[in-house]
């Protein structure tokens, strides 16, 4: 049976945990599919924290895309930025001033860090999105341990020794348990003047407690855990100014008097919004992003009253079967990748409309440390090394489906083993002078 | 016997091959030992070329200092930059503008990219020195393919798919057959436009065959398989000019007529210089140091007549038993940093002096592609997969040496045999806007 008659054009524009998805959903499909990200890699970014803090190397937990669609024919990787989209034309335009046409979009372009306004916070405070961000943090947490050793001044030891972390969701909450483990375990013996057991990791939540998310007899296990691992909790505490040597916070809601910490590490875990690119489609198709900037979607996804036009992932804002707004987590993304390409297939092949995405909660996990997480799953709660062990096992499923990610497992047995982190090298910053050895 | 006298001090300069022997070598000797190093990281140089194509990641190659000699509890690992010497007041300055007392001083300071007074070639061809020359590297080679791929214009696409290599020595072959790899076996199912194998991967060299260090047979050998890869290589050819998107040369050693190359990527694989650190030893002591600004050492690797002062490894230029001089090879810096480590051990506890260094050569190896490489060693010559799996095999014995390189051995192990390169990402340029996820 020939079919000269041409594809039906899906473009997917993000090939995060949402556009991947998608895209692996249209896989032998009678569709002709364009997935266009900016960067050449999947990112697994619940383990950018890992890489932040020496543990993993980027290519863990990065997947280049090409590499994972390479064996699905009808689809195109496409490493460009998009600028706007033309739903009139059916378009979407690119940075180099071409456009892409498409008969069904699906925009899943995610979300990026929030300062709630103040932008300037960001370079004393990166967040964790990316490979780079992640690096940079890996160099400034090791860069601080390397100064304090030099210095002799005990002030400002103290101050290099001091790692604040805005925000006690999973993200806070794992940055600052690895942090400490790094001091703890791996570097215990590297250093001749400073005991690196000594430094001071907080963690700073606006909320009066930890992993807002959960159960609140799960914040209470991962408050216990954070402390017995030295860490410091300041709950019900809002940040109202970062700068290069201090952050200044006030307690009680933000109703106490400021309080200064000094410290050289800033990570900024604290919020997230989505990518201005929902923006240009909630306006194009005239409904309206919320505070976050995430577009509300249809219950099936598709925007306003277009059927042809896709929301999925950080980026939409879609409530769920208890009328609560859908989390903007990976389980969440990868389901409605998955729904909206089979919306797809069926409207091509003209079979039955599926119904309303509707989100199987699976159940959510944070990790504290090695050997220490907090999970819960239908009802049941998990915490210490069993929930742990389970974080693990399925961390590590979902980076080996997407690769041959044996390499990934390996690493973190060998960690695991040897409490090593082999991969903590300070890096990025050119030596200014160019020499190179020394 | 309680020993109240303070200990020798040690100063050493450079964490490189000859520096970190000779570190070694000082372990639980009656010295207190300083190692300064601007990165907080050993390099296994010979390897840079895996993670410029992607085969391994930067920490697969990297070992921080501080834990290579953690269990050495007489050194003390300094990030600092030096700036320069006293050597009257037997002090190392640091950029901090503090100084370094040292008793026996080691400069192993190492050697960079020498472009033979077109220092402007620099950024158009980056040589492969450091992580982020690599890093740099892979994403020029990969953002080069992603860019054909796009491309409309003929010409375009087949200045994309050309890559340069300047030199011929075992760095630019290593690289040569790297690339070729990449796109012939790696990257081959990846694209949909482009037909990655089509690739014109160019070695130039100023000499009459490639290897000039090794015997001529093997040189041969080496021409043989990189044409059998399908790598052009043109000897007797000097480079004259370099720019974004050309290179120029000469055949017959310069006195062709120039020709031109369309190219968009271009390595420097031809020529490395010494630290500017070896000058100011040199000026200090009288010597003068010679043309690629080595510092011309005793038999004994001291300079000049301070029997406290030694240079080492790419820094040193020193003659073998054949009246040659020693190559810039990591298994010479290694026996220097080992022999000096001995000479300071009997200086201090007073013993016989030891006699002048000389080189036990125990063969030298360059590797051509997945299974192919040429070796001499004794008066034997190899080439082929023998060779090859005799230049893994010393390879990752150093590497393990060191670390717990286990996961270099299984990386390497997983390449061979997928063939795939998991560490191809392309990382460094943050996108403009800051948006992160597409």
């Amino acid at each position: 049976m020939a079919d000269a008659a041409p594809k039906h054009k899906v473009v997917i524009v993000g090939g995060g945990f949402a556009g991947l998805l998608a895209a692996r959903g249209l896989n032998k499909q009678p569709v002709e599919v364009t997935l266009i990200d900016r960067r050449n890699f999947h990112l697994f970014q619940p383990l950018l924290y890992q890489v932040a803090t020496g543990a993993l190397s980027p290519a863990n937990i990065a997947a280049p895309l090409r590499s994972v669609l390479r064996k699905q024919r009808n689809t195109h990787v496409l490493l460009a930025e998009v600028m706007g989209f033309d739903l009139a034309a059916k378009t979407v335009s690119l940075k180099d001033g071409s456009t892409v046409p498409f008969d069904s979009l699906i925009v899943a372009a995610g979300s990026t860090h929030h300062y709630f306004g103040n932008d300037g916070w960001e370079q004393f405070a990166p967040g964790l999105k990316t490979i780079e961000d992640a690096t940079e943090i890996r160099r400034r947490v090791l860069t601080a341990f390397e100064k304090a050793e030099r210095s002799t001044d005990a002030a400002e030891r103290a101050r290099l020794l001091t790692f604040v972390i805005v925000g006690g969701g999973p993200t806070g909450v794992e940055m600052a348990g690895a942090i400490r483990e790094l001091a703890l375990h791996t570097m215990r013996y590297d250093f001749r003047v400073i005991d690196p057991a000594k430094c001071n990791v907080i963690i700073i939540e606006g909320q009066n407690r930890v992993l807002g998310a959960f159960h609140e007899k799960l914040s209470g296990k991962a408050l216990d855990a954070l402390r017995k691992l030295g860490i410091e909790v300041k709950l019900d505490c809002h940040v109202t100014d970062i700068q290069a040597d201090h952050v200044v916070f006030k307690a009680d809601g933000g109703k106490a008097e400021a309080t200064r910490i000094d410290t050289a590490t800033v990570v900024w875990a604290a919020g997230v919004k989505a990518n201005p690119l929902g923006k240009l489609i909630a306006v194009a198709l005239g409904v309206e992003t919320d505070r976050a900037g995430r577009v509300p979607v249809n219950p099936d996804c598709t925007v306003g009253n277009r059927p042809d036009v896709y929301v999925v992932g950080d980026l939409a804002s879609q409530k769920g079967a208890d009328g609560k707004l859908l989390p903007g987590l990976a389980p969440v993304a990868m389901q409605q990748g998955d729904f909206v390409a089979d919306a797809i297939v069926r409207r091509v092949k003209g079979t039955s409309p599926r119904g309303p995405f509707s989100y199987r909660d699976k159940g959510t996990m944070a990790t504290i440390g090695r050997g220490q997480a907090v999970a819960e799953s239908m009802g049941f709660r998990f915490s210490g090394f069993i929930a742990w062990l389970a974080w693990l096992f399925i961390h590590i499923m979902y980076v080996v489906r997407f690769e041959n990610r044996a390499l990934v497992m390996f690493q973190w047995f060998w960690n695991y083993m040897t409490r090593n982190r082999a991969a903590r090298l300070i890096t990025g910053e050119r030596p200014p002078d160019g020499r190179t050895t020394v």
